[in-house]
C-alpha cells in the first residue's frame, strides 16, 4: 500500500521504511517477551513515528532537558511498545533493556509511559489526557518560554470519544497554539471492537475543523505523504493547532492481525510473533537521529524572562509585600487566597495561574489582573485546567488552578495520573462544605479532603484564617507533587498574627492548659465553631483545648496524640465534609496508627444531604456548629 | 427587538409575551426575596420558556408520574429563579412558596434545582451535566419505553466550553435521538465576563452539526420565530439530536443590566428590582399550560415490555440460571459480574447495562451479547456513560455501568451529582489495584473506594470470589441510591457455597475459635491472603479470625467489634488501594465509632506508587501480601 513517490526518496525513504519496520518488529519482540502489551496498537503508528523521528522531532536525545526540545507525548499511552521502540531506535534505550525490561517489575519501560524515564513528559494510560497535557506545554511554549519547540502529541482514534479532547482542541485553537500538532492514529479498531466513527475520516475531521484546528488527513502508510504532512503541520503561520487525521490499520505489516478484531492488547505468542519479523524482514538494530532543536535567532525572545518581565517590568505595579491582617478582622481565606498568589507572583516569576471561569469567586482574578501574561483563563474546562496545569509543570512552571472546591471532582482522573505523571501543581478549591449557603448541594464540596487526600504524594491543606492561607499558598509554591488547598466562602475573624508560622504538616493549638478536658479538633469553619464551643465551656468552668488542623495532609500526629493523653482520650472532630475519607478519618488514622489508647472520639461531619439555607441554618442542620460540638463536648465530658 | 409577525400572532402572541414577562419578574421578585440567585441569567431564556412551556412542551402538569409527559432539563441549573418561575405559571408552585421558599432554608425551591420537586428529573447545577442527563431520558424513550416523549433541554452558552456536552452530543447522533431538543441560550455573558465564544453562533453550529446534530439558530427574543423553531424541532424524521442555537441578551427586558457585565449570580437590590418590574410591565399571575401528552396511537409499540420481549421473546434464548461455581475453582470476580447481569438480566426485564468500550474486560459484553437491546455502548466516555445510567434511571430503568475502577474517577462530579438526583445506578468497576500487574498505575484503581465511601448515600461493595459476587449484582439490583461494586482482575478461589448469602451491611468470617489471637481482615485479593497468612500461622499453632468485609458501606460493625474483643484488639487490615479513605479507614471509623478501646491496629496498603509487575511481585512490595500480613499478625501478638 505504500506508495513510493514524492519528497521522500531514495535512501531516505528506504531509511524511513526500515526504521518503521524495526518499530513494527521490537514493539512485537518486546511485548512477546513480556507477555502483555499493545503490539497492534503500535504497529498502526509504526510509519507516522519513523518519519517523525527520523525528519521532524526536533530533540537531543542526549540531553532531554534541553529546553528547546521538541515534546513528543504519546496521548494513546498502550502504544509504550512503540514508543519503547523509538527510544532503542534513537539509542537511549539498549535492545536488552527493551527485551528485559519491558513490563518488567522494576523496570522503566512500565507498562503505559511514566516519567520515570527522562524522555517522557507525562504519564499516560488514561486515554483523552494527554492532548490536554500537551496543551499546557504548548501554551508554556509560546507564551513563556516563547521557544519554538512543538508539541507533537499521538491520539488514538477510540480516544476521540472522550469530551476531555475537545476541551483540548477548544482550547488549543482559542490560544493559537500553532505549536501543538495531534497526529490521530485512526486505525478504526478499538478494544472490543470497531470505534464510533471507524474510518470516517471526514467526521473527524469537521469535528476538528470546527474546533478550531488546522485539519491535515494522510495515509499513514505512506511515507511520503506523512513527510510532506509533517512539513506542513509544521507551518506555524495560520495561528491554529494543526490535527492530523491519518488513516491507518490495526497491526499493519503483519498480515495474520492487519485490521482484524480481537488483537487489541494482545501479545503474539512466540511462534505466530516469528511469522510476523519474517513478514516484517526479520529483526534491526537501525541508530537513528533526526533534526536537533533550533537555534535560537539572536532577535528571537529570551527563554524565561517574558513572564518575569510583565511581572517585574512594568513601574505601575509595584511588587506587592505579602498579605498581612489584622488579628479580628473578618477576611475569607478565598480572598487571602487571592492576595498570597499576587504576592507570590511578584516574588517568582514562574509562578502561573489559571482559573476556570470562576476567579472573580476563587480571588485568582487578582492575579489575572496583576499578571495578564501569567494567567490562563481555561473557561469552564476543569479537565483541560488541571491538565494545562500538568503541561505548565513539565516546562518547570509553578501552576496554580482554582475552581469551586466541588467542581475539582470533574478533573479527578486527572489529579490522579498528574501524581503519576510527577507534576508538581497546586490546585485551590473555593467554596467547601454547607457554608456556601443557598445555592445548595451541587456547589457545595463535600467529598473533596477525600478526593485529594487519596491520591499518592498529596499536600492537603485547609485553612481556618486569612493569615494562615496567605503562609500556606507561599509554602505550596516550594512544595513538590500535588498541593491542595481548601477554602471558605464567608468571612470569618483572622486569627493568627502575620509573625505566626504554618509549616506543612504541622498544626496550631489555640487553647490549652492543664485542666485541658476535652480536645475540640476543626478546620476552616468548624474551627471557628469550636473556638466558640470552647468559649461557651469555659463560661460553665469547663476547658477545652482546640487545635486548628490546617495541615490535614501530611498530618501533625504529634500534637493529636499530646491533645487526646492530655484529654483523657476526648476528642471531638467537626468537618464541613462528608463522614468519609476527610478530617475526621485523617485523625482517626493518624491516632491509631500512633496506638493511642483510650479514645473516646465524637465524629461531627455532614451526614445528610443538605439543600439551601443560611450558612448558619446549615451548619446546625449537619450538627458541625458550635452548639453542637459543645454538646458533644460535653457528653464526652460528662461520660 | 422582538419582531412580531409570523405563525406565533394575535391573542397568542400577546398571551406568550406576557408569559414571558411574567417569568422574568418572577425571577426577580424570587431572587430579590431570597437576597440570592441569578435574575439575569434566567431573563435570557424566558422567551423560549414562555414559548416552549405554553406551546410545545407536552406535560401534564398535575400527573408528573405521567409516562408520555415530555421532560424538560434545566442544564443551566442556575437559572432555577426561571424554572420555578414557570411552575408557578403552571399552577404548581404558588407565588407565596416562591417569594419564601426560593432558596431558603427547609423549602424544596432550592438554589438549583434538584428531584425534590416532582417536577424535576435530575438535580442540575454543576454545568455540562444536563444534556448528558438527558442523553439517557432520550435512550429510555426510544429504545425501551419507545414512547413519543420528548426531552427538552436548556442549556447555557458557557457550559458549551465542558467536554461533556461534546460526549453527549456524540451519543445522542450516534444514537440517533431525534426525541433530545437541546436549546443554547447563548447570552454571551459567563461568570466574570464574555463567553469563549461569545455571540459566534456559527461557531457553535458548526461543531453542533460536525458532531451530529441538526441545528437551528433562532433570535431568542422574537417568539413566533421561537415558536417556528421548536415546531420544526418537533420533526424526528431526520433522526439526529436537534441544538437550538439562540442569541439572547442577558438580563433581557431590565435595561440597566441588559447586556452588561457584572450581574452573574447578583439579585438585584430591592429597588431596581422595583424599576426593572416597572419596566416590564409589573406584576403578573398568568396561569398558563400548553399541550397535554401525546395519546398514545394504537399501532404504537406498548410502554414497557420492549426490552422484555428481547430478553424473553428468543427461544433460542433460554433464561439463564444464577450463576453456581464450585468452591475451589478460580474465578474472576469481574467474570462472576458479567455472569450474574446476564442471570439478572433475564429475571428482571428493566435491568439494563452500559460499558466505556471495555466490555470485553468488565465482562459485560456477556450481557450485550444476550440482551443486545437493553446494552448501550458508550464507547470511551465515561462521564457520558454514568449520566446516561442517571437519565435511565429516571425513567426507572435499573441500570448496570461499568468500566475499569480507575476510569469511574473521570465521572466523579456525575455520581456526586447522581446522588443529589436521588438516581439509582450501579457501578462495576473492574481491575482493582495493583492486582492488575504489568500494565502500570494508570489502570490501576487506588482511589477509588474512597472516591465512592465519600459520596452521600452509596453502598461499596468489594467481594472477594464468584459466589459473593454474583449475590452481590443481584442485591444491588434491588438497591436504591448509587451502589459500586469493585471488581478483580485475576482469577482467584471460590470461597462459598451458592446456597451462603451475602447481606449488604454484612461479612463472612472465614476462620474463627475460641483461640484466635489476631484478626485478619480483608477484601478482594486480600481476603485471599489473609486466608493464606492464617493458614501459615496456624501451622505454628497461631490461631486467626479471618474476615471477608465485603461490604465496605455499610460496614458490619458487629462482626468488627466482636472481632476486636475476641482477639483482643489485634487487627490486621490490608487493602489494594491507597492508605487514605478505604478498607483501612471503614474498618477504622466503625470502631471509633462504636468506641472499642483497646485497639492495635495494623493497616497495610498501597503506599508508595506501583509500577508494572506480576501480580505477586506488585502486591509483595506494595506489602499487602500473604506474607507481609503473616509478619503484621506475629508483630501484634508479640506485642
Amino acid at each position: 500500500m505504500t506508495d513510493d513517490t514524492q519528497a521522500l526518496s531514495g535512501t531516505d525513504l528506504i531509511r524511513a521504511a526500515e526504521l518503521a519496520a524495526q518499530l513494527r518488529v521490537d514493539s512485537i519482540r518486546s511485548s512477546t517477551s513480556a507477555g502483555s502489551g499493545h503490539p497492534t496498537s503500535s504497529m498502526s503508528a509504526a510509519d507516522l513515528l519513523a518519519v517523525l523521528v527520523s525528519r521532524h522531532l526536533r530533540y537531543d536525545w542526549d540531553h532531554p532537558g534541553d529546553d528547546r526540545n521538541d515534546h513528543l507525548i504519546f496521548s494513546k499511552g498502550h502504544a509504550s511498545p512503540l514508543l519503547y521502540s523509538v527510544y532503542k531506535a534513537v539509542g537511549v534505550v539498549s535492545d536488552e533493556e527493551l527485551m528485559t525490561g519491558y513490563r518488567r517489575f522494576g523496570s522503566r519501560l512500565e507498562g503505559h509511559p511514566t516519567p520515570v524515564l527522562p524522555w517522557v513528559d507525562v504519564a499516560t494510560g488514561s486515554l483523552g489526557q494527554g492532548l490536554p497535557d500537551g496543551v499546557g506545554v504548548a501554551l508554556a511554549g509560546r507564551y513563556l518560554d516563547r521557544l519554538p519547540y512543538r508539541v507533537w502529541v499521538l491520539c488514538g482514534d477510540s480516544e476521540m470519544a472522550e469530551g476531555s479532547i475537545w476541551e483540548a482542541l477548544d482550547k488549543a485553537s482559542y490560544y493559537q497554539l500553532s505549536n501543538l500538532i495531534a497526529i490521530v492514529d485512526v486505525n478504526r479498531l478499538g478494544q472490543r471492537g470497531p470505534t464510533e466513527l471507524q474510518w470516517d475520516l471526514g467526521a473527524y475531521a469537521a469535528r476538528a475543523a470546527a474546533f478550531g484546528a488546522r485539519v491535515l488527513e494522510v495515509n499513514g502508510h505512506d511515507l511520503s505523504e506523512i513527510d510532506e504532512t509533517f512539513a506542513a503541520a509544521e507551518d506555524t503561520s495560520s495561528g491554529q493547532p494543526t490535527v492530523i487525521l491519518a488513516r491507518t490499520r490495526k497491526g499493519r505489516g503483519f498480515s495474520e492481525v492487519e485490521d482484524k478484531e480481537g488483537w487489541h492488547g494482545r501479545p503474539f505468542p512466540p511462534d505466530m510473533a516469528a511469522r510476523a519479523i519474517a513478514e516484517l524482514g526479520g529483526e534491526r538494530d537501525l541508530i537513528v537521529r533526526g533534526p536537533q532543536p533550533a537555534v535560537t535567532a539572536p532577535g528571537d525572545e529570551p527563554a524565561m524572562p517574558a513572564a518575569a518581565d510583565q511581572a517585574h517590568g512594568n513601574p505601575e505595579t509595584p511588587a506587592p509585600a505579602a498579605p498581612k491582617y489584622s488579628v479580628g478582622e473578618k477576611v475569607a481565606t478565598r480572598k487571602a487566597y487571592g492576595d498570597a498568589l499576587v504576592a507570590l507572583g511578584a516574588d517568582q516569576p514562574r509562578v502561573v495561574a489559571l482559573d476556570g471561569e470562576v476567579s472573580n469567586s476563587t480571588y485568582a482574578m487578582e492575579f489575572a489582573k496583576a499578571y495578564p501574561g501569567r494567567y490562563f483563563e481555561m473557561f469552564i474546562a476543569e479537565q483541560q485546567m488541571v491538565a494545562a496545569a500538568v503541561g505548565l509543570s513539565v516546562r518547570h512552571y509553578i501552576p496554580f488552578a482554582s475552581t469551586f472546591a466541588a467542581f475539582f471532582t470533574r478533573a479527578y482522573d486527572f489529579i490522579r495520573m498528574a501524581a503519576i505523571s510527577q507534576a508538581n501543581i497546586r490546585l485551590a478549591g473555593s467554596h467547601a462544605g454547607v457554608e456556601i449557603g443557598a445555592d445548595g448541594p451541587s456547589q457545595m464540596a463535600l467529598e473533596d479532603l477525600a478526593m485529594m487526600r487519596a491520591v499518592h504524594g498529596t499536600t492537603v491543606l485547609y485553612p481556618s484564617d486569612a493569615t494562615s492561607t496567605a503562609a500556606l499558598v507561599e509554602a505550596m509554591a516550594q512544595r513538590p507533587g500535588i498541593s491542595y488547598l481548601r477554602t471558605t466562602r464567608g468571612a470569618y475573624p483572622v486569627l493568627y498574627d502575620s509573625s505566626d508560622t504554618f509549616p506543612v504538616g504541622g498544626s496550631k493549638v489555640l487553647r490549652s492548659g492543664p485542666d485541658d478536658a476535652v480536645t475540640l479538633i476543626g478546620a476552616g469553619v468548624t474551627l471557628h465553631a469550636c473556638l466558640a464551643a470552647a468559649e461557651s465551656l469555659a463560661s460553665d468552668g469547663l476547658q477545652a483545648r482546640v487545635i486548628d488542623l490546617y495541615s490535614v495532609k501530611p498530618i501533625d500526629s504529634g500534637t493529636l496524640v499530646a491533645a487526646a493523653a492530655a484529654t483523657n482520650g476526648r476528642l471531638v472532630v467537626a468537618e464541613d465534609h462528608s463522614p468519609a475519607g476527610g478530617l475526621g478519618s485523617a485523625v482517626a488514622d493518624a491516632l491509631l496508627e500512633a496506638g493511642v489508647q483510650g479514645l473516646r472520639l465524637t465524629h461531627l461531619s455532614v451526614r445528610d444531604m443538605p439543600g439551601s439555607g443560611t450558612s448558619e441554618e446549615l451548619l446546625a442542620a449537619a450538627g458541625i456548629d458550635a452548639p453542637h460540638i459543645e454538646a458533644a463536648a460535653r457528653e464526652l465530658i460528662g461520660g
